[in-house]
């Protein structure tokens, strides 16, 4: 069997306090794992999620994969039902998705007490769902909830449940330490009972755990060691209460530190960036200091062995940065360097491997926009302009140029709410004044401006704002602090992401939304 | 020989970048550190930084420490000087602590590239500057920095390191996995050849993880079960790159995993507080997320089983929070359900079971407004003040009554950006009129309502602003989404955090902002 890597950030990920994803964020993060490279995504629970159901019409449509493979989550049938009966496995075969992920109960206690039903019963639950939707075609991957502590408590239901799940024909049991207590040495003694009591091949086994004991990438590493061949894990670690095993940290072990190749070529690399650009999507900061992917992973502060680390790097980082796309850092600079603006540059079609000056110019520019709280992680529409204008042909025109606005927000006397925005710009060389209504600060500005050029741009039409993302930076200033402003605009088939910063929120917003609007129109030319 | 908890927060955690403590904080942590009841505190490098040397001094003078014995952190001996003539040595010396550890380099290559000198003349400077503290009075503990890379390069040379250390006198051998590059198995391994190459207790060796594979956790757990009784570790895993073990999770994973009693009876429980209050000093945010310790660590989003989590939280724990001093937060989400309001009131103090209809009113009034985008999850003030307003002693009054507000946002022509408000308020009776500039336009309304409520309402001084979070729901229709807004305000010692929901970000900052006075000057009443 090929080695598994399975993510499931937009499922048990989403379980993150705070985070939402929208529909487009969805299909946004399921293309980045793509890109990644990851085996699986585990995309939402059709049917018990409204938004998921849309999700998995939306993606057959829409998400072109090229090394995922889409997977459907849900449960076994409701206790007492036939499985043909069951709305929920109904929706489950409707996402139409090559693969099904069912959790089951592992944990006798959870069957009893949460379940209210008999230990004969949820096994005949797993049996008759299992076979129902290998029947029907699909690929079946359950998860054992709460598999390490039921299998302390009676480790014959919890092999019980293994065995059940198998014989009716999954692909691969997935062992879950859902209340994320266990310990490597736990894990790796529970996998080697498990597969003695039952002999069964550790390979038919999948793993699956949270990170309440700080140890969720070593117990993934230790079921890896005994034998399993399956992993689960989200980006960044997202997740309920500590979170999951880091996607990102579980792969990079398993590639650089066991010597397994789970990823296709030249996937690891990918892995700043996409771990970056889902942050931006999630809207939660990137974590600095989180292990291979961090602006801090490879930083080293300066001192006595600066230029030890000079001659040999490799004696003071535990593997070359470069390979998951990441820098080190010796002083305290910000976060982009030469390799990944080269990367991220040759991904837009740029190819600035010939042109060394502009990669310097362009390097650094970002470097300082960045110490100012730009981020193009999720920004490739304003990167793009960013190194276009750095080259001999320079950058689109800006189609309009700016002498005033003005945004009014009242909260009046009778208790209505209004917004209105006044442009002042000079289009072709005519001044234009122009003013809209809208149902906010942003969105006022929005339609003052497409009403000022809609005559000399009538493509702008076709232009719709996608959505609209506000990050407070530094926030222990509260509202004093830098505002970043992500703008998605989606047009002509395609859509396009933009970045404003500024202490002024309305400011920032003006940024992102001139960069959509020009880099949109050079498109509608080409 | 006792299990030796010991703490590198002041000397290995200072690393982190960006963060710097003076000595004052020094102090502060030392004494958190000791009431956490480790059973060493690392202060810092006397004589090499000069902040460490008076922290020493004053540490003598003003620090009494209950539990924790004060150690200072230097190196070995220069080659080719004398140990009675290094100044360095002579620093350690005199700052006095009963305890001293030495860094000393345990791989051949960091020797000869970095330190440049023989293989012999480091065991020699490590033999020598050991014995001369010895002779002085001094436990000495030695730091084999690179050791794990080391052993895996020339085995020999590692185990020579080792035995030199102890065989001068030192008290144990600490193992540092400097790069951070170490899996579980990989640090096990090591110490089981070592210990059967050298014949040596494992008791008399220690543990020093660093995070580069997220595994400095489990790594510093798998040297315990090889044998070692002594682990390093810095408070919240504060250090250089991913940082160090963080010492919260190993003790946790020690006392309540493997059932070694390795804090003093009554300090468990303080971990809570001394994670929190440690990182106030540092003047990090604490990590949400962090194992044990975080504020979502035991948050469960109350969903299908909210009724099942009241009847036997513990399937759903794997510990009890109250052990490590947290408690379990179950998130009034979407599937909020009569249940998790129920919980979510007692955690605030307001016990709903003996008001079933309030209960009901307050479920139903939660669910429809989280339908329109509100969210309660992290907003606990404004939760109080909607359970409060349906009990039969009401909420607190509003401080004022809104007659209208103005902001304006201009982008002039000279390029100046700037923000204006304007409320129209009644207070006690009185119409107020209150303008007020700010750097975007929730800065500038928060300004003017301070303004206008000042003079009736002095304890808002004491008030700041602390966070201000953003965010677009619904995505998909751009700027004409719901906007979410989350204020987080700190007054009094304590801090709280209000929501406001609307089509327009200001009029949901009002909102937010609106809770979160009301709040705050109730509470100043009590």
């Amino acid at each position: 069997m090929r080695f598994q890597v399975y993510d499931t950030t937009l499922r048990d990920g989403a379980q993150r306090e705070g985070l939402t994803y929208s529909v487009v964020d969805k299909l946004a993060v399921a293309r980045l794992l793509d890109e990644f490279g990851v085996g699986f995504i585990e995309g939402g629970w059709p049917g018990a999620v409204p938004k998921d159901t849309e999700f998995f019409q939306r993606a057959r449509k829409e998400l072109d994969l090229r090394h995922a493979v889409l997977v459907a989550f849900g449960a076994t049938r409701r206790a007492g039902l036939a499985v043909t009966e069951d709305p929920q496995v109904r929706a489950l075969l409707d996402a139409e998705t090559p693969a099904v992920a069912l959790v089951a109960k592992a944990d006798l206690r959870h069957v009893e007490r949460a379940l209210r039903t008999t230990a004969g019963e949820n096994l005949a639950m797993i049996h008759d769902t299992v076979a129902h939707l290998v029947a029907e075609g699909r690929r079946v991957f359950v998860d054992g909830e709460h598999f390490f502590d039921g299998y302390r408590h009676d480790p014959a239901y919890g092999a019980a449940v293994v065995e059940t799940a198998l014989a009716a024909g999954a692909e691969v049991m997935v062992l879950c330490d859902t209340n994320g207590g266990m310990l490597p040495s736990q894990v790796a003694t529970a996998i080697a009972d498990l597969t003695e009591r039952l002999g069964v091949a550790p390979e038919r086994l999948g793993i699956h755990c949270q990170n309440d004991t700080a140890c969720a990438v070593a117990n993934t590493i230790a079921a890896v060691e005994a034998g399993v061949r399956h992993v689960q894990g989200t980006a960044n670690g997202y997740g309920e209460r500590p979170g999951n095993a880091d996607i990102f940290a579980v792969v990079a072990n398993l590639q650089l530190k066991l010597g397994l190749p789970v990823l296709p070529d030249g996937c690891l690399e990918q892995m700043v960036r996409v771990s970056h650009a889902i942050a931006e999507i999630a809207n939660i900061a990137p974590d600095t200091h989180q292990a291979y992917v961090g602006a801090a992973a490879f930083a080293h502060k300066a001192g006595l062995h600066a230029s030890a680390i000079k001659v040999d790097p490799l004696l003071y980082n535990h593997v070359d940065p470069s390979v998951v796309g990441n820098d080190m850092r010796i002083l305290v600079t910000e976060m982009a360097g030469r390799a990944s603006v080269e990367l991220k540059s040759r991904e837009l079609g740029l190819d600035l491997a010939g042109h060394p000056d502009t990669l310097s110019r362009v390097t650094r520019r970002v470097k300082e926009m960045e110490a100012g709280g730009w981020s193009f992680e999720a920004a490739d529409a304003s990167f793009e302009l960013l190194v276009r204008s750095e080259l001999p042909e320079g950058a689109p025109a800006r189609p309009f140029a700016l002498e005033s606005y003005r945004v009014l927000v009242e909260h009046r006397e009778d208790g209505a709410v209004v917004s209105e925005a006044t442009v002042k710009i000079r289009v072709r060389g005519e001044r234009v004044i122009a003013t809209a209504e809208g149902n906010g600060p942003v969105n006022a500005l929005d339609e003052a401006l497409r009403v000022g050029l809609a005559r000399h741009y009538p493509e702008l039409l076709g232009f719709e704002l996608a959505d609209y993302k506000v990050r407070i930076l530094e926030g222990s200033h509260g509202t004093g602090a830098v505002t970043r402003v992500l703008v998605e605009t989606a047009g002509g088939g395609r859509d396009w992401t933009t970045v404003g910063v500024h202490p002024n929120v309305v400011e920032a917003s003006w940024h992102a939304l001139v960069d959509a609007l020009t880099y949109g129109l050079s498109r509608a030319k080409v």
